[in-house]
């Protein structure tokens, strides 16, 4: 069966928790090597969780990719962000000419960037560039709905949003990826991520509403109450993550959530960025709670709320270095650390082979 | 002049504040970046400080390096250490062979180890290696005095320690290297790091004294009581940088102070690992208060002391991860988010460039 064939259900259903007794094996193979029990800390909790998810005591992250997925908010209308709609579609052009954040920071790496287009406005205009980057056109729709007056999106989008971000992170595991981050680019795109942390986390709009992209005050106040209404007017239902994403979600929201539950059901580790691929980790979550033993936490957003989404999910940053970007850039920057993490855990000698006397 | 030929008062009077007007420069770089202001947080910081450092807004860390100083100590004979002092030979042996932590880390990120020996109680057996390392004999002594008897080496043995360190850093800095990062292995050595922390940053020895590599609840109590003892019977000078160091300290700690010195008086960036290269930052910055504005903390240590040192140092650490293995280790993994700070400030495109419609 191809990706494309299997519905939400089957791919739900095929999404396990972390067998321990790989975790087991993994710590007795990070206690032989030559060095006081678990002196590298949180780098051994990771290539343990690696060796989890891969089931091997070999795991590997050799290819990696990223998935950035861009949309855009009929939100926008009500004044939430400090840039113009047009930008989505030009942050495109940069992301595919090799000039953002992203590019810098996955090539460092040596990490793929594949693009998708889950639902921008317009189209964005691509100039010839021979960065390497891939452009892919999935949109569900031009655009979600201002959802301060109905749903942002229909039931039928929604899963369709997710569905399509399964698909295309299915296709790069089954192609040979062995690691994936999530990216998001959309302007206006911490309103609804905020807005499903709300409803998800069940955190206040005080905690969980921040910013974004640089809002002054009378904007915060004015993002904080478009929220409030959104929420009051649709009614999302915590417990029904396509509820919660159809209602006040977004269409690279969605896409970023099919991305994590490919991770779950592929057995791959999965890069959750910042605060929109957050949102998306909640909505993966509440669609299969397993799905978190994929998930692994690349940063801690500037954006105030990330945190307690963070909290609400279990997940412990990699990094906290005060970044709010997105694009992927806290996923790729913590890349760095996960494959150091393998490094230390399949190349450092142990004890023996070093003829290294033991502790007294 | 070539290095060797310079007096600890000739470098200290050639140490100067970094210049605030490069930082100032590198800022107006950054807000040019196409993204919203400042979105990469603590990277704008490390690649503006660069900036300072290098006094160039073409900030550089292509050719990295570790200095690895490695030294026995007298206090052992105390029961302060988990390890059997034999350990610190053999771990030189596992450096050159390639072996060790800060092998795989050091490699990951591209940079060279170089391995001393400040003062190692035998002499290193070193078999045959093709791991590029080098390895270098600068005994000051055969491991220091227990400092509980008297201090733990004399006068002259502390200035010699500190100026090898800066000869061997000044070398690599004159030769191409353009960042360098402290590391440490000495069995024992968490004992005169404390000492030095507690003298220098002013901090009680509840909080400063920890489990260095893994000892149990009354080895801890004794490792307390040794210090007390040692500080007492010494009365180390905590405005005097060497007489602490004399009194109290270790050949690698005064070794790495002067690696530090060396960044500072050549302009370069050095990565000060955990607690030990710590204690070596602290002696640095009593003798030479500037150097402490070419320092960059590479992470927290899980030492429970370290964090009080690296505030009394006014350092933000990189990374805190729950590391506690010394050797560069910490150093290492934060080379390389110091690497992405400089390419995010020299490859991303501006504003103009990627043709981006600005803030509203």
């Amino acid at each position: 069966m191809t990706p494309s064939q299997r519905t939400l259900e089957e791919i739900i259903a095929g999404i396990e928790p972390v067998d321990p007794v790989w975790i087991e094996r993994a710590r007795e193979r990070t206690a032989s090597l030559v060095m006081p029990a678990r002196a590298l800390g949180r780098l051994h909790d990771i290539s343990e969780q690696l060796c989890g998810i891969q089931q091997s005591l070999q795991p590997s992250v050799s290819r990696k990719a990223f998935l950035v997925m861009a949309a855009d908010h009929g939100i926008v209308d009500e004044g939430v962000s400090a840039y113009p709609q047009d930008v989505t579609g030009e942050m495109i052009k940069t992301f595919m000419a090799g000039g953002a954040g992203i590019n810098v920071l996955a090539g460092q790496v040596n990490a793929e960037i594949h693009v998708v287009d889950m639902g921008i406005k317009s189209d964005p205009v691509l100039v010839g560039s021979d960065s390497g980057n891939r452009f892919l056109s999935r949109k569900v729709a031009r655009g979600t709905t201002n959802f301060v007056r109905g749903p942002a999106m229909t039931g039928e989008q929604a899963e369709k949003a997710v569905l399509t971000g399964y698909q295309l992170a299915a296709e790069l595991f089954e192609d040979g990826v062995e690691i994936l981050g999530t990216g998001d680019m959309g302007i206006g795109n911490t309103t609804p991520s905020a807005a499903i942390g709300a409803v998800i986390a069940g955190a206040g709009l005080e905690a969980m509403v921040g910013r974004g992209t640089g809002i002054d005050d009378p904007a915060l106040k004015r993002k904080r109450e478009v929220i409030r209404l959104g929420i009051e007017r649709n009614r999302p239902d915590a417990a029904d993550a396509l509820d919660v994403l159809a209602k006040v979600g977004g269409f690279e929201i969605g896409g970023i959530a099919g991305c994590i539950l490919a991770g779950a059901y592929h057995r791959r580790p999965v890069i959750i960025d910042g605060f929109i691929s957050t949102a998306g980790a909640l909505i993966a979550a509440v669609l299969a709670p397993a799905a978190v033993d994929t998930m692994l936490a690349g940063h801690c957003s500037e954006e105030p709320g990330h945190r307690l989404m963070l909290r609400h999910l279990g997940l412990k940053p990699i990094l906290d270095l005060g970044m709010r970007l997105g694009e992927g850039t806290g996923g790729a920057l913590a890349m760095g650390i996960i494959e150091a993490a393998v490094r230390i855990f399949r190349d450092m000698l142990t004890f023996e082979q070093a003829g290294v006397t033991g502790k007294k």
